[in-house]
Formats: C-alpha cells, structure tokens, sequence
C-alpha cells in the first residue's frame, strides 16, 4: 500500500493533457501548413538578454497568480484531490496582467520594455514551480496526515510519536529543506532531455505553442476575447461563490447541501452540490474520465455500500461509530486504495517499460554519433538551430548544480529529524542518493507520457522507510515524512523539465528560467503552508468525511501508512477479499484498454478514477458530468470550433473564480462574520415536526 | 370605491400592446415598401368559403390551446392579477399545431384540405372568445369575491346574503347566461367599425399581420424557428415548475420562499421568487411598466408600511390579527384601490372625451357623404377593396343579432335573480338596457386607443346597484354580481371586435368568425369554472394573502363593494387621508405623463402599475425587473434584431410552462401526492435552535 491522490491527479491530467496535445499536435501542424517555421514569424524580434527576460513586473504579476493558484489548488487538494490542469489558465493570465499594464503604462508613456514571449515563458514557469509546491506539499495528502484530527479517525497508531500538527513554523521549514533538491537534480540533465533526446514533454510544449500565438498579432486576438470570456466567467463564478456564501449557516446547510436528485439519493451522496470549480473540471476533463468517476459513484454509494451495509451485525459490529474505520468506513478507504494502488503499480510497469527500452535505444544511438542527436543532422530546421543556439548560450555551470545538490541535501538530512524525530538521518541519506535517478526517471518519463509518477514513488517511500522504521518507532511519521521528501524532488524534476522545454520553444534562456524556477520555488514554500494554514482556521470541521473539505486523501494516506507498518489485522471481514478483487480488477481493466484498440478502449473506464468516489461521495462526480454535458451541447449545437477555442477559458474561469472565493471565504470565517441564512432541507415527515416546533417557540 | 385587476391587466396590456402598435406599423410600413398589396402576395390563393373555414382540426386545436390558455389566466388571475397579452403566442401555437396535423396527413396522403389564413384567424378567434372569459368572469375579482373565504377576510358585510360560495353549478350557469350578450350587441356595429370608421384595433391589426406573415413562405420559416424557441422555453419552464415542485412540503417551503435579497427584504415580500411566469411577463411589458411595479414596491413596503408599522398601537390597535383591515392590512388595500381608482376615472374621462370627439367628426363627415368613408374614396386600394368584398359577402342577419340579445337578456333577468337573490330583476333589465350603449363605447375606444376600459364599467356597476340595493339588501353581493354583467358584455364587445378587425385583415368570412366566436364563447363558459373549480379544490390555501395564490383582486373587489355600500367608517385613522392624496397623485402622475412631452413621460412612471404590488408585495416586481433586464441584456449584448423576434416567443414560452404545469400541480395536488421534501430558509438563530430540536429527536 501507498498514497494517492498524485495519481488521482495524474489520471485527470494526463488525460486533459493527451487531449490537448492531440489539439496541440493539431494546432502545430496547421501552423506548419501555413509557415512552415515559427521561429521565422518571430525573426524581426530582438531576444532581450536573460536579465531583461526577468522584470520586476513579471516577478509581481507572478507572485499575484501564484497566490490565486495555490488558494485554488489547495481547494481542490481539500475537496477530493482532483486538480486539473491550470496551465493555460497560467498563461493567459500571466499574458492578460502584463499586457494590462504595459498597455496602461504605453498611455503614460513610461513603457521601457515591451513585453516579449521570453518574458511571458518566466511568468508561466515562476507560477508553475510556485503552485506546484502546493500540491507537492502534501496538504491535502501525506503532510495533513500526520496530523491528530486524521489520526483519530484512523482510530490505530494514533500515539503521539506518530503525530505531527501542522504549524506554520516546521510547515515553511520542511518546503524549503525539501523542495529544492528537485531543482539542482535536473538542471544536469536539462541538455541530455532537451536537446539530445529531442523529448516530446506535451504540456510544456502545448504551453509554449500558447505563448508563441498570444505574441503574434492574430493569436494576441484570439487571446484577449479567450481572457474576456474567462474574466465573465470569473466574475460570475466568484458571485456564485459569494451568493451560495449567505445560506450556510450551520452543518448542512446551503446549496452545497442540495438535495437535487432526491432525498435518497442524497443519503448516498448523489446530488449537485452547485460548485462551479468541479463543472469547469468537468469540462476541462475529457467524458471517458468524468464518465469513469460517475460509474464508480454508481458501482460503490449505489450498488456496494447499500449492500455492505445490510451485512452490519454480520461482517462488522453495528454499534461502532459511523466514522469508523472497522465498519462500512473501512470497506470504502480500503478498496479505494486497492483500485488506486492496483492501477498505479500498472502503470508504474508500464512507463518504466517503455522508459528503459526507449532509453535504451537513444543510448546506443548516442554512442555511435557522437553529436548524440535522436534525430539525424539533415533535420535540424530553422527553428531547431535557432532554438538550440539559444538554449545552450546561457549556461548554468554544473558545479551549481552539484554544489547546490550536496549542500541542500546535506541541510535536510541535518534538519529533518528534528523535525520528525522517527526519521532518522541515514534514511534520508539513502532516499538523497536514491533520489536523483528516480528523478531522472520520472523527468524521462514526463517527457514521453505527459504521465509524471510522483506520487507512485512517494508511496514507495512509506512502504520501504515505514517498514525499516517499523510500528514500535514512529514509523507511520517516518513513513508519510519520507513520502514527502520522496515526492517533492521527484515531483519537481518533471515539472521544470517541462518548463524548460516550454523556455526551449520561446526562445527563453535558461539561466533566466533557472532564476525564475529558484523565486517561483521559494514563494511556493512561504505561500503553499500559509495558505493551508488559514484553510485550516478558518474552517474548522476540514478533514471530516462529510464536511465542505473532506480531504478524502489525507485519511488514504495515513491509512497507507498504517497498513505499511501493521498489515491487515485490523481490517474489517471480507475487506480484503474485496480489496485484492478490486485490485485485480484496476490492473485487468487497464491492460484491457492497452491491448484493445483505441475504438474500444474509448469506451472502457478508467480504475483510477472510478476510485475516486469510492470514499467521498460522487456528487463532485454529477458536477463534473454537467460539465461535460455542457460542453458535448457545446459542441453539438453551438459551433465545435468555437467550443475548442473557449471552453478551457470557460472551464479556467470557473475554477478560478471559485476558488478565490475561497479567499474572502476563509478571511469571513476567521474575522467570525457568519453567513445569516441557513437553507435547510427537510423531509415531509421531519418538517412538520420542525414546524411544530417553531409555532411552540412563538 | 370600485374593482381593479382588469385596470392593472389593461395597464400592462395597454403598454404592450402600443409596442406592438408600433412594431406592427413599422412591420406594415416596411411590408409596403417592399410590395405596396399584401392581398397581391396572397392573389393565386382561393378564399375558401366560411364553412371551409371552420374546420373540425381547428375546433380540436382551438380546445386544446384554450384550456391551455385558460389555465394561464386562471393562474395569473390567482396570483397578481397582471395578464399579458397572450395572443401572440396563441397565433403562433394555433399555427404550430395545424402544420404539425396537416404535415403529418400530407405525408400519409390523407390531407384534403390544406391550411389557410382563414383558418388560422378561426382559431385565433376561438381561443381569444375562450380564454377572455378566464379573465373576464372575475373568478380573480368579483365572482371569488362573493365567496365566505374573502369575505371572512373583510371583516364586514360577511353576513350571509352577501356571500356566495362558488360552486360549478352555478358558475357555469352565470357564465352561459351572461357571455353572449356581448357578442350579439357587437354585430350589428361591426361593419360601422370596421369599414366605415376603419378602427385602427392595433392588437387585431398587429395579430392580423403575425397570421399573414406566417402564410407566406419566408415568414412561414421565421414563424417555425420562433415556435422551437417557444417550444424549448416552455419545456425548459415547465421542467423548472417541476423540480420546484419537489421542494414545496409545507408552508414557506421551495423557491418560492426563497429570500434571495436577505431576511430582512423577504419579510418586506421583496425577493426573487424563481417564478419562470414572471420573469416572462416582464419580457412582454415595456420597461415603464416594470419599473413602475418596482417604484410601487418600494415606495409601499419599502417606505410607507414600515412607517406606517411603527405607529401600531396609535393610528390602529396593536392587538388585531395580522390580517385585519382596521390594521396594516387596511392601509395596504384602500391606498392601492384609491390609486386604482384615481388612474382608472382619469383614463375613463380620456378615453371618453376622445371617443366622443372622434365619433362626432365621424359622424359629421358621415352625413355630408353618403358612402360613410372616412378616407377619401379615391385611396381605397387593392386590398382595402378586396377585404371589404369579402368582409360584406357573408352577412350575419341583423335580426339574428336583435333577437339574440333580446331572448338572451329575457333569460338573463329570469335567472340570475335565483342565483343572486339581492339582486333584483329590474337591476338587470336596467343594465341591460344601458348596456349596449357602453359596449359600443368601449370598442370604440378600443379601436382608437387598445385600451379596454371593461373593469371601470364593472366598478360602476358595483357603485350604482351596490347603493341601489343597499346595505340591508346584500347591497354587496348585488353590487358584486352587477359588476360581472356589465364587465362581461362590455368586455366581450371590445375583444370580439378585435377580432373581426383580425378576420377582416385576413379575409376570414365574418360568418365563420361569429360562428367560431359562438363556439369559443361557448367552451370558455365551461372551461373557466372548471379551471377556477380545479385550482380551488386543489389548493386549499387559495386566497390568503401569504400564499401562493393570493388573488389580491377578488378582496379589493369585495372592499369596493363594502364601501360602495357603507360609506368609510371602519378604515383606519389616517388611512382616508392618505387615500385622497393617493387618488390625486394618480390622477396628478397621469395628467404629467399627458401634457409633457414623449421624451420626459417616458420616464415618469404610471399609477396603476405602482399601485399592484401595494397589496401582495414586490416579489413578482423582481421577478418582472429579472425579465427586463434578461431583454436588456439581450437587446444590447445580442443583436436587437433577434431580440425583437424572438424575445416575445421565448416569453410566451416561458409563462406557458409554467401556466401548464400548474394542471398536473393541480391534479397531483388532488390526488393528494404531497412533495417529499422541504427546502426551508431559516436565520441562523433559528437554525441552531432547529438543529438543536432535531438532535434532541434522534
């Protein structure tokens, strides 16, 4: 057993990211139809040296998206774990605040610099490193595990040697000892995945055709009605958020409470719950996984959970306390991980794979030509030339790289078992030597798949370094701790190759990109902590299954953790049997999709996304369906070109305007203004009672 | 002191229907410029002779569409008492459901006759025969004001000879007795309206040319697209009616209770009640119209009941029920009547003065030149000839006119004495003597200005016979039951001569208009009880002013009538004074609206329209205000052109489904299938309270 909501977020990711590299493929082709290089549409512009890339005003627009991105993201971390991929919403916003301003700034006539795409790659790739930390970070996962509230509903090895409370202090602490390490680990290898291997990286490249269209005069067009668009949906997504705001006063009040499907059926979490956020997911996310997250909603809270539960008295006993983890409770956390699992180990074989022998192969290329070129010289266009001459001017000098490596790597391993204790040096010093080639591998693999595995290794670590540490010595701490180191490096290194890919595309030097990387990585450390900090006083029940922030995953993971450290024992009857079914199940579905052909395996489910609902409820999953079906008349009435243009603004709009409501949100809770209205739902029977109850009151 | 919700539907109807005045004579003006004949584009079409015209599919299709329509009214008759004009979508459905009938037989081969203008008029003038006695047998007003329910209300007059429950017995038989009069003393005066005087009835005409428009190849494509957006706004309406429904266990439950501008405005009735109805209304009424709902809102519980409110126990005694008219109540209901009634006689003597004037140079030209014209000869075109030979071909004999009114009024005097004992058989044969006189008025003026004035008749009715009784007569119930005769003749005439304005247009045989008139007359006599009767025993709370269905009119109605009766005694202090000013305010905004300019009364609210939402409240206000600016919106967003075509069919839609959900609201209601859940809105205070309740009860 291991983590996961990395891989839940991995599943919805990589397959938005498919689609859009098809799209982006597309859109390359197209572009290559018309001219046949980008690089010459570009050619009467000047490259700006790497210092005039990093502005002042780029670092400030930066720090503002970074802020609004992880307050968004750590939403979505403390709702379910599905978090979309917001890298367009990134860029167009990056363009549309810089372009604002040097606009306003045009009129003043103080503009000095104008705003180049090089510029516009170091914004992207600052609130890139910034708000992946906040996800890397673990709030939603393995770090809000470790805490007392997780522990006591996992009701086992909730001793005090295996709780850590999350305080601001050590939070910020553990980024910075952390994070970083990614960072030196791949600047090495920056030129070896670039430029030798030629490797595909489909996100970063489908940003850098973004950016590349804003800076020409038609794509900058197209921009600023896709950012008008996004900014209404913004706008009134925020309102939403703000007018759902005023009738939650009290537990289950408020639309997020919406019987809409039934009272029945709400019991069993199925109902729209209103939120923008997950709509706009659903209409960023492909139908084949917002189809799969309804059919497990379905196969569990409509089939299995009404089943198991007419077992109570038989396979657990009925007078434990809802929340328990050896009643119907156990059942939904552990088959959940089991599919999880079982899908992750699938596709973990499945990318290493094709990881070594594509690896290898390039290898043995490389060793015979020694200009180590995938590609053969004769191709090597324009815009290859142009780009490479740039990408390799501004060096970053490899004892940087290395220097940085050992004296971070050394700081942690002094640092972190003060921290948590039952992390012992020497198991630091094992993952530091083990780290950069899992890095290379999760980079290598990104680069190919678009799929980056980091929470795969992440569960790693706390099966191997739980186990070494073993149950009588903290070992679920040291386990969730080694999680963490394990997946911020790993998780790094993906997401800044891909960065340097998109710098690669836009002409963007490295060293600035590198900078940018390192400030980005910083703010993420302050901003990731401070943000989950006032989530979590300002709204006091997060962490509690039925709550507005379940954090479904916080409870997987410390669960993962125990069941590292203790085995089975405590599980409750038929819970295995039922986990190694579902296990089976994940690794058979997803080999039947890989030997079928893609006409097949269009329509067969992902198992990764089925688990998703399993433990929380499907009714994001009805969110999510609305989305597509949003989208699908979209695209069938309105105008399929016009749906492809501006339904991610649309979808981006959504999410982000939601989730900076969350701002306001928590400062309203934490300033003790309590909304006025509750809007409450009754049964029939129930409010005859409550009105009884109120004519006696008066 | 008389009646009023005729006034508030001619208020919104008058405005409506000038802005299809003017739309229709620009579509005319437009219509000449292309092609200077419309009879010209119809010259190879055979003019079916009058039986062809009344076909067996348009009788079905006219039953059909007036219980639909019926079931409207009805539900606006219940509600505000505002009914917009619903011809447009009559037209436009009437048309739908024949091509829909003469497609499919064209397609079995069976389809003999194919579908003509004629027709269509019949139908037109079926159902507008049909659903004009919903609205004019009072079942809002005067006929539910009879009843013990209102009465119990009044406080005053409620013994028994001033009460007459409604029973389907009697009202159908009323209904029978009384509803035809109209229509014979009409005949004999139509061919002097319409040839002679050429009355403009813009209505008829603006409906004449929908008709037209539709039987022309390209306005048969326009008609289509308006009828699927018609037809997707009425299922989207009545699927929203639907999933309300679900919500509404018990009082103050669902949408509609739903105070989306706070508590605080909800208790001052100021919310948007999700009404699909009124949003729709809105669309069809002119901005003025909304915005003096709105203003009327807020000036009475906005500003006046609050201050009113604090001097409980001063101007009225603090210990009476809420419901009292010696309290609060009074002051909400006498103001608005007194402003009813300043706007109605100021508009009486208008419309009076200008039909007298008009008729005197009528009829002085009229004696100088035989031939009656009053245009010239010499500019009777094409299809002012062509539609005059059609027009005078089927004659209707005028002794089939004189003896109809005379045997109808023998039966009418013999048997409404036994419906109404109080009032007496010389009452009637007074009223009927009088009676054609003002039925001729009033379709006159109808045909100058669109302004049906029925309900100022009907409230000199209740005055003349209420005082004539007396108070120890069941001066009350006599006043109440006068006021029902008159209003159904005088307001027949005027719709039925809109329609032979209609026939005439479209060279439909005046034979086959009566005929279809009679029939039209006919069902509405039998479809109006029943609906009024459905609605009643399906929803018990019927006429209380806190419900769903408040019919604010039937209690003004019946207070006009107390105080025609007994003078003002029993209002409250202070309450007389403020009526004056109200009465001189109306009378004082009118006469402003007159004699300023077209660009100044634009702005300047109307009375009448401020004087609804006085009684029940300024939630259907919002409802009205939303429609505007959805149209607004539309209008400056969208294309204006587009929104001119289309904005009254997806307003039409939108208040038929919802008017047509309110059948099987009612039939579910009947069948005693109560909704399964509550959607409740308590303040925070009472929530914890509640929360606390119902833990207590687990």
């Amino acid at each position: 057993m291991a983590s996961d909501e990395v891989e839940a977020q991995t599943a919805a990711t990589e397959d938005c990211n498919l689609r859009r590299r098809q799209k982006s493929e597309k859109d390359g082709a197209e572009q290559e139809a018309e001219d046949p290089s980008v690089e010459r549409t570009f050619e009467g512009q000047r490259v700006p040296p790497w210092r005039e890339q990093l502005t002042a005003r780029a670092l400030i627009v930066s720090f503002i998206l970074s802020v609004m991105f992880s307050v968004i993201v750590m939403k979505l971390n403390l709702t379910t774990g599905i978090i979309p991929s917001l890298n367009v919403a990134a860029g167009l916003l990056g363009f549309f605040f810089v372009k604002l301003w040097t606009k306003a700034l045009e009129h003043t006539g103080l503009l000095r610099t104008p705003f180049t795409r090089q510029e516009n790659t170091v914004i992207q790739t600052c609130v890139v490193a910034a708000y992946g930390l906040a996800f890397s970070g673990g709030f939603g996962s393995y770090l809000f595990g470790m805490s007392a509230k997780i522990a006591a509903q996992a009701t086992e090895q909730n001793d005090a040697q295996n709780i850590k409370d999350p305080s601001l202090g050590w939070m910020i602490g553990f980024m910075f000892v952390v994070s970083f390490l990614g960072l030196f680990s791949v600047v090495a290898l920056r030129k070896i995945m670039i430029i030798d291997y030629k490797l595909i990286y489909p996100s970063g490249t489908a940003t850098a055709y973004l950016i590349n269209g804003f800076h020409t005069s038609q794509g900058e067009k197209l921009a600023k009605r896709q950012v008008w668009m996004l900014g209404k949906c913004f706008i009134g997504s925020f309102l939403w958020g703000f007018f759902q705001w005023f009738y939650t006063a009290g537990d289950d009040c408020g639309f997020t409470a919406f019987p809409s499907l039934g009272l029945k059926a709400y019991e069993n979490r199925f109902y729209f719950d209103f939120s923008a956020t997950y709509v706009g997911v659903g209409m960023i996310c492909p139908y084949l996984v917002n189809v799969s997250v309804l059919l497990g909603g379905i196969l569990s809270w409509g089939i299995m959970w009404p089943l198991i539960d007419r077992q109570k008295g038989h396979w657990y006993p009925a007078d434990l306390p809802h929340s328990s983890f050896h009643g119907l409770n156990g059942y939904k956390v552990f088959i959940g991980i089991a599919m999880i699992l079982g899908d992750g180990l699938y596709n973990f074989l499945k990318v290493l794979c094709r990881t070594l022998s594509t690896f290898i192969v390039a290898a043995r290329k490389g060793s015979s030509s020694s200009s180590s070129n995938t590609l053969p010289a004769a191709v090597a266009s324009y815009d290859d030339e142009k780009r490479a001459e740039v990408f390799l001017k501004d060096q970053i000098p490899l004892w940087v790289a290395y220097v940085g490596y050992v004296v971070i790597a050394a700081v942690s391993i002094v640092a972190l078992p003060h921290i948590f204790p039952p992390l012992k040096w020497h198991f630091i010093l094992v993952a530091y030597v083990f780290a950069p080639v899992l890095a290379f591998c999760n980079a290598y693999g990104c680069g190919l798949t678009d799929w980056s595995l980091a929470s795969t290794y992440g569960k790693l670590a706390i099966f191997v370094v739980g186990a070494w540490a073993g149950s009588a010595h903290g070992g679920v701490l040291a386990g969730l701790a080694a999680c963490g180191v394990m997946m911020s490096i790993v998780s790094t290194a993906s997401d800044l190759m891909q960065d340097f890919k998109t710098g690669y595309l836009t002409l963007a030097s490295p060293r600035s990109m590198f900078v940018s990387q390192v400030i980005g990585t910083s703010m993420g450390c302050v901003i990731g902590p401070c943000v989950f900090w006032l989530f979590l006083k300002a709204f006091e029940d997060i962490g509690t299954s039925e709550s507005q922030y379940p954090a479904p995953y916080a409870i997987i993971y410390r669960n993962m953790a125990i069941l590292g450290v203790d085995g089975f024992g405590s599980l409750p009857k038929h819970c295995l049997t039922l986990c190694y079914v579902f296990f089976a199940l994940a690794i058979i579905v997803n080999l039947m999709r890989d030997v079928s052909g893609e006409k097949i395996s269009r329509y067969i489910p992902i198992p990764m996304a089925m688990a998703i609902p399993f433990y929380i409820g499907s009714y994001f999953a009805v969110d999510m369906f609305i989305g597509s079906a949003i989208l699908f008349v979209w695209e069938r009435v309105g105008s399929k070109a016009e749906a492809d243009r501006f339904a991610p603004a649309v979808a981006s709009g959504l999410i982000c305007g939601d989730g900076i409501w969350s701002l306001p949100q928590a400062v309203l809770a934490l300033a003790q203004v309590k909304p006025p209205i509750c809007m409450k739902f009754l049964s029939r029977k129930m409010n005859d009672k409550v009105d009884n109850f109120i004519s006696s009151l008066s």
